[in-house]
């Protein structure tokens, strides 16, 4: 298997002021072509820092990946101190200036020097060429190990990793077959699931690894198998049988499978049936109406909503009986239900989904939702403890309506 | 300066399934306090990669701080692989098993063998309650470097970082006086922002550092400054002079001012004028509410909302005269202040704000958002280009729309 490691440099990271998603990027591209991340170092931008981190990530690994510090201004170290590692002299890299050239005349803005110094590499490096900015990316080679520099950009490095560097490891390296399947639980902690698995995974293949990786939407239960290229129909065959056997075993937990979002599963589903969404939202808000609109296309099915955050608007535009308020209180499971009849009918869509709630909670009442479904030969409600902080809590109700949604309306069309 | 490394530990970081947020959480939550981290070191949940990362660390840093792998299920090995490096025996920690079952019990289920393990710790360390989950925080001690092990979970991780290691850092590692400002700016790229800096900042008394940091509803302007305890009167006098000097400089950009969220700002000041909201959106699907709920309270003023995701709702609803929709076309500045004239009327609300564009650019038509705000004698609307991808876009039109509301009621009321 081939080892990579990958040094990403920048004072903000460390400080927290940007959220490390070069290190995901790569992991997730890395992936896609049957290699892996080995380990991820988050250094600060001076001289001394990435030194120590690229000798010993050299002597460690076969490839390293660095990025950051690439940039023109002062605060940019990586280049310089790359030059001074691999002891290596100045040159001038005509096609990066001539390609710096042509962008910044198609902008109508002349060349600085500060611009200019981008074209200057160690000579000793080989030019990875960086068609989205401005900073090309470099590779360097010593003992049989490969490191690459890549600038920060997330999408210049994104696409550097992707589309220059993956196609000259895949030369050299060979990758593994990886197959791999998720199963999205809901309503079980990691604990139970765990124990549940025990009655089967003593009979799966030893190549198959099992994780759990808790979600905000709950438990996304992982199987991996992967294996040399020429072992890949046993690979799939081996997954095949341990996707059945845990399909079987969580039947009634499972919501989903894949990594899907949610608002993509739900449109997916909404759009094949043809049907329509109306929501109405007391404890969430916006939230599950915001959530669904991430998806691409959701205005196909989803009509509208009502964020009916006091109980007058819970009367006067969703229809829902003071009486019944009165006598079931404004969270309960008869309020929920009214809530989702009413937005179906004054929105006119074929399904209306509701949440009502508190989201925090007081000496005598916990933390919970109340969420109705309705639909015209369709009902279902659920119940749930809240037991977060605010911002949590809104975000868990959000789920636990679109999950009951989903398994719901999936079942009934 | 103490020196600080956090290693965390996880499969999905590495595969990039999940983005690192720990690491950057931590660096913010430390900063806070006047500590920094010096490195985040990313590895798989392996006994080798554990072991060989925490002595080594140890061995360079006055604290390492570790996340992750300590769940019940067998992928988790961190808790093991801490025994062994600190040659530890086991100890049922009570305290711990009382959480345990008190939590359990409120939601009626019963603690299984793999949930009482979280119980069980090594009886060299000390345990650190971890008030909102079931597995424990460690503290381990070793030549005069101390060693937390923290579940991976976030929201876990963040409290029990800030309100457990923290004040123990606290206790042994003295800080410096750190005092920080910040000016929230909207509409006004980095560089502009730096630029207009420029003719003031060389006034400013060394001490006064400046960062520009990118956050999801623009720049954040930074000041800050720190030095020795008994210097602390003349940093706050320096402090006090920059923060009037920035201030000035920008009138015209800044829309708040403190790191306190957007939904706490809307709160705040609509309380305080007893003043009430209600909110139609279409391009942000239930992104202005969900927003605004997060913020505790919110029932004061918030009357509700309607997600006018289709024309029909526009109008039916809200009723957007159908001649203006024709004439001025869905995504209009007429259309934006109708929608909250409607919302305004139809939820009896003192004021509106509503959201209409396109998410997704076409051929013709770039992504934007008009905005709209209606009070008794007050109108305002603004239009924005949106330039990123349609969750980022999204983001962006519920935090223009707020941004206008704060700023136009607030001069207003």
């Amino acid at each position: 298997m081939t080892s990579i490691s990958f040094i990403t440099i920048g004072n903000e990271l460390l400080k927290g002021t940007i959220v490390n998603t070069n290190a995901s990027d790569a992991g997730l591209i890395l992936r896609k072509y049957g290699y892996a991340l080995d380990r991820v170092i988050m250094i600060a931008d001076t001289e001394e820092a990435i030194r120590e981190a690229i000798e010993k990530e050299m002597a460690m690994h076969d490839i390293v990946l660095v990025s950051g510090g690439l940039g023109p201004t002062k605060d940019d170290v990586t280049k310089y101190t790359l030059a001074k590692i691999f002891e290596s002299d100045w040159v001038m890299h005509a096609p990066t200036l001539a390609h710096l050239e042509a962008r910044y005349a198609s902008e109508g803005i002349g060349l600085n020097d500060l611009t200019r110094l981008q074209a200057k590499v160690p000579s000793i490096c080989e030019v990875v060429p960086n068609a989205l900015g401005t900073a090309p990316a470099m590779a360097f080679q010593r003992e049989g190990s490969w490191l690459f520099a890549m600038p920060g950009v997330p999408y210049e490095m994104r696409h550097i990793l992707e589309h220059e560097i993956v196609p000259r490891l895949q030369t050299s390296y060979p990758t593994a077959h990886l197959v791999r399947h998720i199963f999205r639980l809901a309503d079980i902690p990691e604990s139970h699931a765990a124990q549940r698995m025990e009655t089967i995974e003593e009979g799966f293949d030893p190549m198959i690894q099992i994780a759990y990786l808790p979600r905000e939407d709950g438990i996304w239960l992982e199987l991996t198998a992967s294996g040399p290229r020429d072992t890949q129909q046993h690979i799939e065959e081996v997954m095949t049988q341990a996707v059945k056997a845990v399909r079987v075993l969580f039947e009634d937990k499972a919501y989903a499978e894949g990594d899907a979002t949610i608002p993509v599963l739900v449109r997916d589903f909404f759009q094949e049936k043809k049907l329509t969404l109306a929501v109405a939202e007391s404890i969430t808000g916006g939230g599950i109406a915001a959530r669904l609109v991430e998806a691409s296309g959701s205005s196909d099915y989803l009509k509208g909503g009502v964020t009916a955050y006091s109980t007058q608007i819970k009367i006067e535009q969703l229809g829902v009986d003071p009486a019944l308020i009165e006598a079931e209180g404004i969270v309960s499971e008869a309020v929920a239900l009214a809530m989702a009849e009413g937005v179906r009918k004054l929105l006119k869509a074929d399904i209306g989904l509701a949440t009502t709630g508190w989201v925090e909670k007081n000496e005598k009442i916990p933390a919970q939702v109340w969420i109705g479904l309705k639909g015209k030969d369709l009902e279902a409600s659920r119940w749930a403890k809240l037991r977060y902080r605010r911002k949590i809590n809104l975000n868990r109700a959000s789920f636990y309506a679109l999950q009951l949604c989903l398994k719901k309306v999936m079942n009934h069309f």
